[in-house]
């Protein structure tokens, strides 16, 4: 089994070290991680630039191949270019904080398991869900868990997973759910500032409004303590409106 | 009516003042859009770096607010800090090339369109399928009489609409279709040069595989001619795989 990793973090994140380590045991691996972090990059490509790839050491030894680019573009180059053949599955992470809810749709983490989706190969995009706290154990023993039941599924063409782990002590955590992805939106601030020039500047602020009381939503099942597993995809399209629409062939004549 | 625009082109682009002008013969229209160009951004949003915003002039009249961030970000600050009450429609757009199939999730044009939608605004994004076809009129004249047609529509939370337009002259545009996102990959190819140091780097490129031939898919439609409408939302749930697995709860026992 090959296992790509990626994730949005950058190539010297700890979640994405610990993740390598653990996957290590189970497949043949490869990184190929942005040189820098992108978190907030959403399914960003890289058009107008050209995209460099340098090779990243770790204590002595080649850990992967630094990208100047965004996650979806690792996943691009590193099948498109670095890899001599498509990997068994893609794995995104381990991010440090969460991505669920509306996250979802910014979130450079999920955007490298997409761009692997789009490409036919299985991936997932796995997240802790903490700023701050630095255990990485239990999310990478989770992904190393998953991913050889993932492989045997048979899952519809564009399908795959969005996974958050709580942030707590492995035994702490209750088990896993299935859940599906929230749509509280945020309240957001912009405070306004001045610079020492005298010049107006905004800073992004925001509060997520809560979710509703449901433990088959993706936030209140980690905050509940369980591990979130969301399947989702990249189709946009809102088939019951389209259905409804169409019958109306006169609206738009 | 309020009208809020917006695009990822630059609020410079033809496109974008070419609709201004069209919108602003129903509405009263607010013009805050990325100071420069943002192409495949997809949904980011700005959070390490404070947004400035400037008033942008053109011809000598105020056009709209230029601000130093994603489209995504001139919505949200549109909506918190500019505007002093919500608009009516968000209309992200007119983009300088199509935004079908799978470019809909990189899109930057689309992103403005849904976070006016999260915001629980009526949105939708409308892009003019050329790199180079100058004729933004059909597309403008559209998006003006589809506005109020749109408010009338009663449409679930979340979603909204994905508008393509066809590189054509007004009368030979055959009508329009309801339509859903194409899934057609791209077949990327990575070209590797060397820089005048001898260092290696690598432009991408690509052409999309072709598409099932269904005129109900976005892609298709525009190029048989249609204007095509797709009812988007940003839930990527996929409820059918949630369901099966929802019953297979011994997979990650």
């Amino acid at each position: 089994m090959r296992i790509l990793l990626c994730n949005d973090d950058g190539i010297d994140a700890a979640g994405l070290a610990a993740l390598a380590a653990e996957i290590k045991k189970i497949a043949e691996v490869t990184v190929v991680a942005p040189e820098r972090e992108h978190s907030a990059v959403g399914h960003a490509i890289t058009l107008s630039d050209p995209l460099r790839v340098n090779e990243y050491h770790k204590n002595g030894e080649f850990f992967g191949w630094a990208v100047s680019g965004t996650p979806a573009d690792c996943v691009k180059i590193a099948i498109c270019a670095l890899l001599d053949r498509k990997p068994d599955l893609v794995i995104s992470g381990i991010n440090q904080g969460s991505n669920t809810g509306i996250n979802t749709i910014y979130s450079g983490t999920v955007s490298a398991a997409t761009e692997g989706r789009i490409n036919d190969i299985p991936s997932f995009a796995i997240s802790l869900t903490s700023y701050t706290y630095k255990e990485f154990g239990p999310a990478a023993r989770f992904a190393a868990r998953f991913a050889p039941q993932y492989l045997a599924l048979d899952l519809p063409k564009g399908v795959f997973f969005n996974i958050n782990i709580p942030a707590l002590p492995e035994a702490e955590i209750k088990g896993v759910k299935f859940t599906r992805q929230g749509q509280a939106n945020y309240i957001e601030i912009f405070h306004r500032r001045f610079d020492p020039k005298g010049r107006v500047y905004f800073w992004m602020d925001g509060e997520r409004t809560a979710e509703e009381d449901d433990f088959n939503i993706d936030e209140r099942a980690v905050k509940a303590g369980y591990i979130s597993v969301t399947p989702i995809h990249y189709d946009l399209t809102h088939y019951a409106t389209l259905e409804r629409l169409s019958s109306q062939l006169n609206l738009l004549s």
